[in-house]
């Protein structure tokens, strides 16, 4: 098959294995990213002369007929099954396709346009769960810290607290959105091209705020922005995995203040009367998942030099992985607070007076004792 | 000693020890934020009556005598020593003084002004960074992917990419501050008090674009909003690691591109020759320990309920060194920079045939032969 | 499709697959294993009288037919795989199978057979590595601290401090492996079966060292001793990283040390005469992966009580995934030795006289001056 | 002041208190082991004829008297402390401490003793902490999965299945502490020295099993080491945060099996009532801290060149720190046991119905019900 940077020898073949990995699978994710960005650049190479109008024209209508291909394990990655596309279709003209671009900033642009539209999303599921938590009863139930019985609370409070979590990774979301925002196309193995293309053209045609006019700026992006996107999934995920926890505590039979909708819990293969909250500690632990692949890209960006390493291949798995991942869980668990049941009785019953003690102490203070000394006095029936 | 909580019992006293751990160490740096948030408490206790005008005012006047206290081990935190502090010279009075709040609410506050303060010191820092990178020469150099000689580059290209990299740094920096730019005093122990306060005075006298209204919000924002601030600092301390990696490499004997001045460079105990480039070994090492405090907040803010848990005490040390380790790191940088010179000689010697290959086969390009049979025969060469 | 813990209703089909995840891809590595225990299983209820001889001798002979069977999305795991195909077969006594067994138990004793069996794979890889190393010439050359020249080494010396440290590695796994060796079936869903079945008759079967008595201790150890073999696994890798890093920075035309076989190479899809060492490079960075999965095992085992959670599901993917990534780079890596060279010549060249600075110090304390005083005589010519 | 690498210019100050770090502080506790060293390595001097018999056995009464000397930061660290002291006190003789050695390896062997004598003192605190476990009682209890009520269990039962996991725990520290038990005195700078010493006379004195030979297998193994230990580290801690996560939960009023001594409990500094388990809490939460301390090792010690960088110096405070934590919890586990109170009326009461379920249904398949068919016809009842 051929390879892009083939020279007339072979890859050991265990080897090529071990260097493809899952790369072609992944590179599915992008493809329809990978053929738009295609489309932008030969239109581009046209506009610069790099192509005649026709050459161009061919490959932008072959590129357009091709949404579904599959990238198969000899092609590599979706760069190469792309360029064999258009060879096979159009001969000489296809193998002009790559003219002053590299694999490097052709992955670039394609993860690039990923997490633009993926962080598109997210905002939608976010926004989807807020609604879902908006509907939910307001019912006074005890609030705790230490994993004990604190203060009264209410699963308003506790759900409008969910919201204004889920407002604060709305912004972080939408800053990191716009960070990312920078065409990279025309940095090519992140030092440019010796020719005279027009980085504006593509940056416009895909819609790009702006250029990343630094090549070797492009280049050191390449896993410091899947970091910041990482850091975005893991705050969310770290904030489902609290509403997780407090679900899965408040759900079981001591506490017994939320029943789960039996169509989001499984059973035991062998105690017949269990109901498990298997979602919610499946979501629980996907933030830790999220906060694994984070790990692994903070590791592989460390200690390089500038300039492309193959190492940066292996974080675009955790990027795409984790990302489907957080989109998944914010799903289920819209589902899950759609299903939701408060047992009122049950929350009510919890009311009981060791949550008034500060109130008391308060009432102390009110009639002139120093809060220290009514705070005292207070604690004594409770010793 | 007395501590906040006491009630009329000794807590085994090497337990005593596990539990106050190096608190009293890191609360010297929060006591200037305890002591200002103190100061807005008691003015708007007084202002809602819940101190008399006198009492509010004793208490501010001796506030602002105290910037030098020094936080002992038997006082716990710099809450205890602030009330302790107030109790000896107020009496009654000091006993007044936490009325309406919790530590947890004070410890919240305080890390907020601290992480406000610090956050506006790093952006300092990167921008005096940026200047002294602006400084610097443009020399033609190789860039290198892969570890070895790729295309033509310019130290100019390179450190204007890391001026990109800070530049990206500061966006984030600017939006993580703005999340957290939230007053969360009245929330006590995350469940609010019982009394008639005024959020909005203190978020006006402190300095804060709004008030953090949902109590449990602003719990369980403990631990998050430091591993926000510790993405921030990860960000940079990755773009100073990959400086760092850079300056190592191309200041050895063999690659011999810049030199290090001998002011910032240390020697070997044994071996007479060395000149080690030891500050940026360490900016590139203290990538790892900022990264591995981070992975210390991710983890002990997972898989618990809503509510403040002691375990987020132990966020407090991550937090403070990892933001003392960054700012360090971007001086000893800016130094750095500052005090480096080229080698003009080296850099030019090293612009050898080979990385003029891509431009040769551009050549063939702009003569007619599709870029991938241009490759192919320019390659030929290099076999 | 029939559910090992199915009552009648449907789970929601979203949420299935999100629970589902990719359980059903990675138990094809344990079915071979989760097969020859559910033989052992059979056998010994049929010994103690939970099957009749007829009905045993009927299930071990379908099992041992079933090497081959595809587990389907639908079947959610191995497990339930297999009971389905016993049913299927079988009818009524197929379903007498899980008796006196949970999914639990049912999933450590694959998980520890595969372990056992792929660390002993892991041995032989790690020895075979040893055996190419031995065969490598040992030349002068010279050793750097602080990535620059330090003192002369070769590269037998250097190779040979690999074998080393492999061989730290080989005691690591084999202690490991010994911990490992206890058979946790019948520990059940981890608070053993109110049957009188036979554990020791199962251990032996199955080759066990032992049997692990304590139920609770058995489910305690589901991701407790995934993390274990993670630990031998970062180990291998962080050594094969090293040896990354010492193979790509020696094969740079700047330190020209080592030749790389070029069919262990690959190109770039801009640059003709680019020759990339990216086998070594996701070597590098494959530790980096199996080291994120460490991390996902450490945030996932973490700050939940005794018992099995279903977040546990989630560590057999970095588990199963890392033992596959680290025997593949050992494989890569005993390669890549095999084909490397030495260049002499530039390996000789390099032996320049900074190196003999210690030695000459030496030779003055050999004559009689203090080390200290040697050593500042000596430096000032370096200066 | 002096140091071992002083040439005659100064360094930056800034700068050099960045490089110091906290060193100076760290090597406290490795000083005793740098002084024993000493002892040994003058006397293998002195043996070898690089020190007359006189400067030998001054230098050695000179350490003998050194167990209290406080580093200071002027001093960098203990090595460089211990050679001022020599000069200071014997002139020319003291000069010559340094001869056949390096800082490295002096670091190297006080690590490794320091790990060897502390991998001891946590064997002894497991062993405690087992002893503790054997005296509790033992009384029925719910046994739970998915943090629901599963199966009877008993607190027996989950005080003996964490002996076991401790036995693990001790299994693998037994195994590390041999993997370290080599004396890396006299690799030097990682390419030994050009010297006849004798590396065996120093093994002999200090008590290692054997000397490691290779010297870069003695640089390489900086950091790698730590790594070991870390992950004995985290072994422990997890099974400590297992224990924590139970105790908190099994003693809250809602589950009310476990009483917690008051000693071990803190309370609130707003609400009266509270007697919360920090202690406890904190243990959960050192788990993360040793591990994110792990994270940092494993991530200084990787993408590095063999020998010596000054990054590792970073993995001192690291492994130090997260070795005092984890002995620390280990005591304080045990007070926490030796305080606890079983409720034996609540453990009792939560005996209910379902936990027996499972029983249940192996009465009807003792009746001749397939098991599948009788978990069915059970779980019925509890839908």
């Amino acid at each position: 098959m051929n390879k892009l940077w083939k020279k007339g020898y072979e890859l050991d073949s265990e080897v090529e294995e071990y260097t493809v990995g899952e790369d072609y699978l992944l590179d599915q994710a992008l493809l329809p990213y990978d053929i738009q960005a295609s489309i932008a650049h030969a239109e581009m190479l046209g506009e610069c002369g790099y192509l005649t109008k026709e050459e161009a024209e061919s490959i932008v209508a072959e590129l357009k007929k091709l949404e579904s291909l599959e990238i198969k394990k000899e092609d590599e990655d979706s760069h190469t099954a792309i360029e064999n596309y258009l060879v096979e279709k159009l001969g000489e003209t296809g193998k002009k396709i790559h003219t002053a671009r590299s694999r490097n900033d052709q992955c670039l642009v394609a993860m690039r346009m990923y997490f633009k539209n993926n962080l598109q999303k997210l905002e939608t599921e976010i926004k989807t769960l807020i609604e879902e938590l908006k509907k939910k009863k307001d019912v006074p139930m005890p609030g705790y810290t230490h994993t004990r019985k604190a203060m009264p609370s209410s699963s308003g409070l506790l759900f409008s607290a969910y919201m204004d979590m889920l407002e604060d990774d709305l912004l972080l979301l939408q800053s990191v959105k716009k960070i990312l925002d920078k065409n990279p196309l025309g940095s090519a193995a992140g030092y440019g091209v010796p020719l005279k293309i027009n980085k504006e053209s593509t940056t416009k045609k895909l819609g790009f705020a702006k250029t990343q006019e630094n090549p070797i700026h492009c280049a050191n992006s390449r896993g410091k922005y899947e970091l910041l996107v990482a850091n975005v999934l893991t705050s969310i995920m770290l904030d489902l995995n609290k509403m997780a926890s407090d679900l899965i505590l408040f759900s079981t039979s001591e506490f017994g203040f939320f029943k789960l909708p039996k169509e989001l819990c499984t059973g035991s293969s062998i105690m017949p009367q269990k109901m498990n909250p298997d979602p919610l500690e499946l979501i629980r632990a996907n933030y830790h998942v999220v906060s694994g692949y984070e790990a692994t890209i903070k590791g592989i960006c460390s200690n390089l030099i500038s300039g492309y390493h193959r190492d940066f291949q292996l974080t675009k798995g955790p990027a795409i992985k984790s990302m489907s991942i957080t989109l998944g869980s914010l799903k289920v668990m819209g589902k899950i607070f759609a299903g939701l049941e408060l047992d009122e009785e049950k929350m009510k019953e919890a009311m009981t007076k060791e949550l008034y003690a500060t109130e008391e102490a308060y009432k102390l203070v009110e009639k002139g004792t120093p809060f220290r000394d009514a705070y005292k006095e207070v604690s004594k029936k409770f010793m």
